[in-house]
């Protein structure tokens, strides 16, 4: 087993990363203090749940825990002001009081929803999360917890961070190979900012992690997560050096704006921004290598870094202006100058820009 | 003018109470650097929008500020997850952005309700307080927030300290009396728990206070903040102390719960509840006083003291055990030792509570 502390003064946190913890559950949930006698609400989504519900109720049941399933619809439809307000429901109905916890067991979307569940009720009560998809070792880190808005993404939430995060690399076998390459572009996102050495590694462990292969998994679980971790704990609340953990995130969210529900997945997206932030990062005097690499590194994971060619520009660009990312009306974007270097620049041209997305399309 | 500091570490902030205040806002709002750029979200009640929202607007606008004003219907349902959607769509279709800043103009519940979308859009913006309340003195210290779910009071909340409080005395001439009186319930609940000579002070300028008199209203307001900004600052979560401020609060929420909609205000039934836990803190050995003078005081503010006796004692009895201020089951009292001190009791027998209860039909 694998363990990193968030260190977030009073608020740090640690994440177990290793195969069969959910055996263990009882034991670590009972080294912090997870109250047994105030019911606990236990959230999934119903993929998930199918899985691994039954076992974990079944655990902690037998540990003395009260348990309230609720499970929820996949897929991001599910973080909604409305299901929110049912699982509140749930919560009052079930008695879950101020020393109850949340237990998200899920993907980004179980552990956005639930961790504004637990945010809010009784403004604010303890939370646990039990991440089974590999995008969510971005979101275990951080304390960034949201609903959707059906306007605009993640505009109703919190920061409230976790009590702890346990990641049992047993749940994520059974994930679809779309969604393994698409969490594997946050992972490839955390080695670009902060760690060349960890970009090598992934470009050389590629197989091994399409193959879930515990060890290389767990290992790149831990290395991810400890970058977020590291960035995370210089700047909480997203005032600065946060922001770098958006590289990519600028084109990719237009990109997932304009593309039709379900054509890219959010890592996929991604994906092709980062191929366009190397671009960038090139044309602003970066070795042509942050490219090369950018690029080999993300197809090694089963990433698209071609733009498709229908998706129009102009919508592109206007997406980007629409961005909450914008300071007064410019654009932030997270620029590499090295791998495993970054800068934030607000001072793009949009013709650059521009010309980025149209060579995006070109991509081979 | 008057000024108060709420002490919590970077969280501090501080009250303004005035007479004319509101006049001076561009003045206040550029001292404490009000973003101009972003949109501002100006929330209010209609009651209190058709008295003091035009001139406030105008007077903004004239200082280069962006209004988005928000009115919502008077009253308790305004606390509901559907009002606070609309506004949180509202201030998305304004294109409020991370520098925008939430202002609440009214009472207590439009406090806690636009101080909920402050804390929630985009996991938090900055918010200004501008009570017209008596009762809003007490919300505009501590940073909760929070609506109501149809079974439970703000059961869905945060912790959103505001930027500053600005209380301007001219707003609250047009309070009908009823609401003068409830309002200073809590006034006199921050003496009783902290402050003697203000118990005193109050029972002396009992008929002032009721008229409204500036000097009087505004050094009652000054020092009820006072007491609850100390409470407060020391224990900004709720962990312990803070439980003190629930002073008539077991029983109040016990009578609110039970009493037909409208016929006992929250200040009212929190009169009684003290007058409960006076006669409480009696039978376990305070000094008589404790009860004739918290008594006085009360009566003097022109509030009812007399339990309505067809309100139902077994009623009361389980509304209480239905609080959630309960502690695995316990009953938490907070009770009067002399004027100005009280303890935190949870071992007082229900039969104790009961007769006290029942004695309450019996004051004169
Ligand atoms: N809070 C943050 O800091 C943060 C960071 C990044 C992303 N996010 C959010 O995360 C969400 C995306 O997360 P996601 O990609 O994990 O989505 P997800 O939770 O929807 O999971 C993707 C799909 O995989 C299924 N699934 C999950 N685990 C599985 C498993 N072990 N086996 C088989 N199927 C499984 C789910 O049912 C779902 O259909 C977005 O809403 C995004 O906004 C949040
Ligand atoms: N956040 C906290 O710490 C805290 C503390 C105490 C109470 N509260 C909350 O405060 C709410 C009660 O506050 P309230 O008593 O101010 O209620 P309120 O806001 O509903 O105001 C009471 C009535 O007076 C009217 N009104 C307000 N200002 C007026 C004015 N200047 N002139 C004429 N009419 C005016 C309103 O329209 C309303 O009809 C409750 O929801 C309670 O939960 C919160
Ligand atoms: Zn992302
Ligand atoms: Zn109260």
């Amino acid at each position: 087993m694998r363990e990193l502390n968030v260190e977030l003064g009073e608020r740090s946190y640690p994440i177990y990363i290793g195969e069969g913890l959910l055996t263990d559950i009882a034991e670590i949930f009972a080294r912090h203090q997870i109250a047994q006698k105030s019911p606990l609400l236990l959230v999934s989504d119903e993929q998930v749940a199918s899985r691994y519900m039954a076992p974990l109720v079944e655990t902690l049941r037998t540990a003395g825990y009260t348990v309230v399933p609720a499970v929820v619809p996949p897929g991001e439809s599910s973080k909604s002001l409305a299901v929110f307000e049912q699982l509140i429901t749930t919560a009052l109905e079930a008695g879950l009081d101020r020393h109850s916890t949340v237990v998200a067991l899920g993907g980004g979307v179980v552990g956005d929803l639930a961790g504004y569940v637990a945010a809010a009720y009784m403004r604010g009560i303890r939370f646990v999360q039990i991440p089974t998809t590999i995008l969510a070792h971005d979101s275990s880190v951080g304390g960034k917890v949201a609903v959707n808005h059906p306007s605009a993404k993640n505009i109703i939430g919190a920061f409230h961070q976790p009590e702890l995060v346990l990641y049992d690399l047993g749940t994520l076998q059974s994930l679809p190979p779309r969604e393994v390459s698409a969490g594997l572009a946050e992972v490839v996102k955390h080695g670009l900012i902060w760690d060349e050495a960890f970009v090598r590694w992934i470009e050389d462990n590629s197989a091994d992690l399409l193959a879930l292969r515990p060890e290389a998994l767990g290992y790149a679980l831990y290395k991810g997560c400890g970058v977020k971790a590291e960035v995370v704990s210089r700047d909480e609340r997203e005032h600065s050096l946060r922001a770098i953990l958006n590289l990519g995130h600028t084109i990719g969210h237009a990109l997932e704006a304009v593309a039709e529900y379900d054509e890219l997945l959010h890592g996929e997206a991604i994906s092709i921004g980062m191929v366009g932030a190397a671009r960038i990062g090139v044309a602003l005097g970066a070795d042509e290598e942050v490219y090369t690499v950018t690029k080999r590194v993300l197809q090694a994971c089963g990433l698209p870094v071609r733009l498709p060619a229908h998706l129009d520009t102009d919508a592109i660009m206007k997406a980007m202006q629409h961005d909450k990312k914008f300071k007064e009306g410019r654009m932030v974007f997270i620029v590499p100058t090295a791998i495993g270097r970054v800068e934030i620049r607000q001072d793009l041209s949009a013709a650059l820009v521009r010309e980025t997305v149209d060579r995006l399309k070109e991509e081979a």
